[in-house]
């Protein structure tokens, strides 16, 4: 097990009608600032709920950031934040409005010349302005991480920020959110949470054994309730589940002295911003290359998972390891996403290509567990991926 | 799943050789008081690495913190708090000495006539003086809870407090402190991280499916670890698998949304009280008895921690439910830890009902996850144990 630091100060409030605990958590004198998404709330009877509990508080809105939260939106946003001398933010949505409102955090206390050093050079914030937040959509874990990826239209670009000063002061989550939200979009929902588990899992084995079955864990959860929650969105246990499992696949836990690998999500965002596909879609477009790409150096721990999350219990490692990306992938299309890229779009040509320039552009790091994937590996992933 | 909500802001620093880092978190200007046990800090190299870590703090010690801190003795603690006006705790030591020092940091900013209602009337701390802790024996969990226990020997009696004031800004869990703890410590410490996951777990099903599932993962890592642990404390993967799950056993996060019984505990200490036995061991008198005793109500559970976590795949509902209870005794008694109360003492006639009255005596307000359980069940549950 590698050594760590882990600290999560984020109250949940977690249930049955708890949308109304709101006025307990936000300051009776702040000034508030209210963030959130294109509308649907109004519909589902959630902006209601909000509005009724912070009655007696001074709140000010700003509706309409979309999926993929966009800087020019969000630097809207920002100067009514100074103009209205805000002092408490409020992110009613899921990971988009809430990724914006910690952009906004942040961005509202930075003092270098433009907010987008931030992203463009991921400056760590530690303090942010305070916020809260009420989740509507159960899928990227933001409302219990202090991390945050921002959109920007004009350069075609989706990029990360974060750090300990970005952390929810509080969420509220109501599974009951879960009725009102599209089928494809708690499909979504469910693929990002997974593959937010695979991320932190699917490396090499350092024994983090508790670490291991946690997020064996979470992977079995969203497996055993994906197919409840599809077919009846109001069954209360599968949807508390759903909702519980996709918070704890990326507060930051299971991934504490364990390796990651992020190399999906960084090459999953390319196709976003590219394509505008949907977060949740592009990481089952390139996991399963992912690990076909990188058979050896991950089919121990693909083995492992095979053998505890599905139940594989024949053949070698390799016959588990290879059975064990094919039930994944196989996962995903039961939950209706489609798994290669030409499945969403019939432009795909040179896409590969397009990604490892950016890559290359944008200053190499290195891909993968050990940073040791180039611009070229990600493009034969790329590849086999269309 | 039950309503819940959860905040844990303690700080984890988690690794070999972290114990240096004690000098980042303490402010500079801090007046601490340092507060361990009998001494065997002094030996194993871990006073030297604190006071070394500390070189340039205001540091006061206090040694001497017993296993079941005594009330009395951190009566004297508090006095020199006070009186040297002390700002800030550190506890070296393991759950007692972190129990007292929570204690300590309760007392030291309460302003009630005598720090002995914080206990008799179970007043919840709020705001506590700032302490941190560097563990030096894992097993109660407090390193990174709010919970206390103070034992006062004037009267015989052990009771719990504490509240949302008492986390551990920071705590320190470096696993190499394992290498010199005595074997039969370190068995009670696996016993004791065991039996918390139980008594938050051995209920009835409530739809925590992701809750059941962490739980089991916490007591399939300390069966795995526990021979290898025993057999070498210097294995470190094990010792610091044992050591994470013995924090992640205690800290709020499995019993959220799902019912708990602490019932085990409630009789165990009043063995603890009466005859000094190791806290540990009166739990693994109890348990097996409370789960015969309280089969019916619990054996859904029982019978699903029998299959999943010992792998009991044969029989009846009641069949699986009951071996389980069997393979925890027998996991108890490779640990060399005895089930029976008559293995410990001889003097055991009439313990039950001692119990029992005690129990009548300080307000019985129910024991088990339904609050149903009796006195007179409590003395039958004891009897039981002998």
């Amino acid at each position: 097990m590698n050594n760590f630091e882990y600290k999560n100060p984020t109250k949940i409030i977690f249930g049955k009608d708890t949308i109304g605990k709101l006025a307990k958590e936000i300051p009776t004198d702040a000034k508030v600032l209210m963030l959130y998404g294109g509308g649907s709330i109004k519909k589902n009877g959630i902006y209601d709920q909000v509005k009724s509990a912070l009655a007696n508080v001074n709140v000010i809105e700003f509706g309409g950031i979309p999926a993929n939260p966009e800087y020019a939106i969000l630097m809207e946003a920002l100067t009514i934040i100074k103009k209205e001398n805000i002092t408490y933010l409020l992110a009613v949505g899921g990971g988009s409005v809430i990724d914006g409102t910690k952009f906004l955090s942040a961005a509202a206390l930075y003092e270098g010349e433009t907010p987008w050093d931030i992203l463009k050079n991921n400056i760590r914030s530690t303090k942010g302005m305070p916020f809260g937040t009420v989740l509507t959509l159960p899928a990227t874990g933001s409302e219990m991480n202090s991390g945050s990826v921002i959109t920007r239209k004009e350069t075609k670009e989706k990029l990360a920020m974060g750090g300990p000063g970005l952390f929810p002061a509080f969420s509220i989550l109501d599974p009951q959110v879960i009725t009102s939200i599209p089928k494809h979009q708690i499909a979504n929902g469910i693929t990002d949470a997974f593959t937010h588990v695979l991320e932190q899992y699917m490396t090499y084995p350092v024994g983090g054994l508790l670490q291991d079955r946690f997020a064996e864990s979470i992977l079995q959860t969203l497996i055993e309730v994906a197919p409840k929650v599809l077919k009846d969105p109001t069954n209360y246990e599968a949807a508390a589940n759903f909702m519980w499992s996709c918070t704890m696949a990326l507060n930051g836990l299971i991934q504490q002295g364990v390796p990651g690998d992020w190399a999906v999500h960084m090459m999953g965002h390319e196709l976003t911003a590219l394509f505008g596909i949907d977060h949740a879609r592009t990481l089952a477009v390139i996991a399963p290359s992912h690990y076909k790409y990188n058979f050896e150096a991950k089919k121990v721990k693909l083995a492992q998972y095979g053998e505890r999350v599905w139940n594989i219990t024949n053949g070698s490692i390799d016959d588990k390891a290879y059975a064990a990306i094919e039930k994944t992938e196989a996962f995903f299309k039961e939950l209706g996403i489609e798994t290669k890229l030409s499945d969403y779009t019939k432009d795909y040509e040179g896409t590969a290509e397009e990604i490892a320039k950016r890559f290359t552009d944008r200053g190499w790091l290195g891909l993968g567990e050990h940073k040791s994937l180039t611009p070229n590996d990600a493009e034969k992933i790329v590849k086999m991926a269309y």
